[in-house]
């Protein structure tokens, strides 16, 4: 079987517009057989069947990729480019979004798989938007303190060189990135709608502020609007691909508290910015102090603080590149010599096996999962595509930087 | 030798009018000799040269005991009474406060002796009132906010039936206070001036108010000015006595940040209120947030969570009763024996000696010397009057209530 880049990428683009970004069911059939394969088996609905019947509407109006192909006109005509995990500029840092996906809280990790292509506007490399990030989340029905507090402390954060990663939304967000402009600084906007529909109205103009200098981005395809499910799933790429969240104002209920919580499973820096607590917009932010590990921070220094050496020195949750068995940890080569292919054991069933403890079968297998040596079948596992048979079309996720770093 | 309660007593009294409460090396004294003969050794020279020279002008001016006698008197002309440790009423947990003395770092153990004596005005009984009791501690130079949560906080605190524990001063004390009174709680106002003399002006009448139901108190004599250094000795026996204390405002440099420090140590319940990160009035809280092990508490039910269901099971630092070999830990007895009688040996000898661990033998020494079976002397150990020569005038500190409870 021959491996066609462009045919994969395409595949890549198609996935964009037949179903919701972050599904795990299309993450690991991905992981299992490549873009490709992928696509032909939803196509004859040889795939999870929640999974044919999303794709089908948009299936049935015509070939994915000439489907694929007219995106990728459009992306063009848009002044924009779809960056895919082939592409080198991918911020390979959201590919641990698996991690959540896999082993996550039940109310964390629905819809969190990476994203199978992004629209990007902006002549920045995504990656390199990514390397140094912070992002600054919080409430839209925000104070005047709150948008106070996020423009002096994106404003502080960008101007130390550190890109500033929100959601382009009214209130804190807005605040941030035009903190992060007033420091002549760069920023990036995540969209939860078509990167040509701008969210919320009257954003146009800074939104295009945003991209002469930072980036616009989205997983949705152009045209897609926000609809409120969108905004929890963009949030996973807000947490995954910063080096820490900061949380500047939220209500009791909101979305940031799941950036917040999603950027702690992924080791991340998590903090959030105390206010009066007479405000309601404050409460989100003490209960994030109170129940979860988040540090205080009164502003850019604190955050800098905490993100800067530890975050540059951070710890990503322990994995092995898609290509790379020989850096299996013993652990994970252990675990993964009791894993069958063909034959679904639970990772109890794989621990009693090789002898390790459950605890330690179940911290090892997402990792191998992520790895692309296992996948999970329903509540099992047995070995993936990467050990017995490559996945023909596999790439490696970190593009052609391997070979020029 | 007989044992005079009457005297022992007095002693104690003459003392708060001799020296400035919290020295350690009266307190040494003391437990080493009872405050018979401690006061017989300042008299006669034969004690540390700087606590002789300390009480010399005082002890000049007249006979020790009439100064007490006179005292006593005038503590009853004032509506007062004077609390020694051999009272019931005496808050066993102040005690605790050798350990700061003996083990704390540096800057937080000056002056932080258990007091010899305290003046009362109100009639509840001082250990009953400290019993279920949180600080409210923070700024004079509070805000409108600031002033506003301490009171809200101590309405809500007292009216779940604890007793606000405060300084008596401008800002955050008097709003803790009035909260208290405003919820028909009680309250309880440390002074560090004579209670005859209240401080600041303009407090009488808040004063009058608070003894009517709970207690104004103070270590110092009535006459006694309010100095900076008081106020900082003062605030250790406000940690001491509390199960908990809450910083509502404080700005960079506060008092309020030392009784928070000697809080933690005395394994107390410590929280702060946090506020806007641009206000200079919540820096110590959001620095407390940070760099300490504060909780951070919105109101009263925030505290009340913490000091509570935990503060009432809470273990105090391991110690034992004055009068009661018995209940040695065998650790505190293994160590007990590598004491010697004369030779002064360090923590490091004495646990060599007996074959424990340094960790071992340095935390089960001060809590010999708080005992009374060891002795500090500069940077040693050795036995202290309870074991081979006990103390004749040695008092139960708990007193009567070891016959009544």
């Amino acid at each position: 079987v021959s491996i066609d880049p462009v045919r994969v990428r395409l595949a890549r683009v198609a996935f964009g517009h037949l179903v919701e970004p972050g599904r795990r069911d299309l993450g690991e059939l991905i992981r299992r057989h490549g873009p490709v394969e992928a696509l032909r088996r939803i196509r004859d609905g040889a795939a999870n069947e929640g999974l044919v019947a999303a794709a089908a509407p948009r299936l049935a109006a015509g070939d994915p990729y000439e489907l694929a192909e007219r995106a990728l006109e459009r992306a063009e005509r848009l002044g924009a480019r779809i960056v895919t995990p082939e592409d080198a500029e991918y911020p390979d840092r959201v590919e641990q979004l698996v991690l959540i996906s896999v082993d996550g809280p039940d109310r964390l990790r629905r819809d969190t798989y990476p994203p199978t292509c992004i629209w990007v506007r902006g002549a920045w490399e995504l990656a390199e938007a990514c390397e140094r990030s912070v992002a600054v989340v919080g409430a839209r029905a925000c104070t005047a303190y709150g948008e106070h507090v996020a423009r002096d402390l994106a404003y502080g954060v960008a101007e130390r060189g550190w890109t500033v990663i929100s959601g382009g939304a009214f209130g804190i967000d807005a605040a941030a990135h035009r903190g992060a402009l007033a420091a002549d600084g760069r920023t990036v906007a995540v969209l939860a709608c078509g990167i040509d529909r701008p969210y919320p109205p009257g954003h146009e103009g800074l939104f295009d502020r945003i991209a002469e200098t930072g980036l616009v981005m989205s997983e949705w395809p152009p045209g897609a609007d926000p609809h409120r499910h969108r905004f929890l799933v963009r949030n996973r790429f807000i947490a995954a691909a910063t080096l820490g969240t900061v949380m500047v104002e939220a209500h009791a209920r909101s979305g940031a508290a799941f950036t917040l919580e999603r950027a702690g499973l992924l080791n991340r820096v998590v903090m959030a910015v105390p206010g009066p607590v007479t405000s309601a917009a404050s409460i989100g932010c003490h209960r994030a102090l109170r129940e979860s590990n988040a540090i205080l921070v009164a502003g850019a220094a604190h955050v800098i603080d905490a993100v800067g050496p530890i975050g540059l020195a951070l710890a990503p949750p322990e994995w092995v590149p898609a290509n790379d068995q020989d850096r299996l940890t013993s652990l994970q080569a252990r675990v993964l010599d009791g894993v069958r292919p063909r034959k679904i054991l639970t990772a109890e069933e794989i621990a009693a096996a090789v002898g390790v403890s459950d605890r330690d079968a179940r911290a090892a297998l997402p990792e191998l999962v992520l790895a692309g040596f296992v996948v999970v079948v329903g509540a099992g596992y047995r070995l993936g595509g990467k050990r017995d048979r490559p996945a023909p079309e596999a790439v490696d996720p970190a593009g052609p930087r391997t070979e020029t770093g």
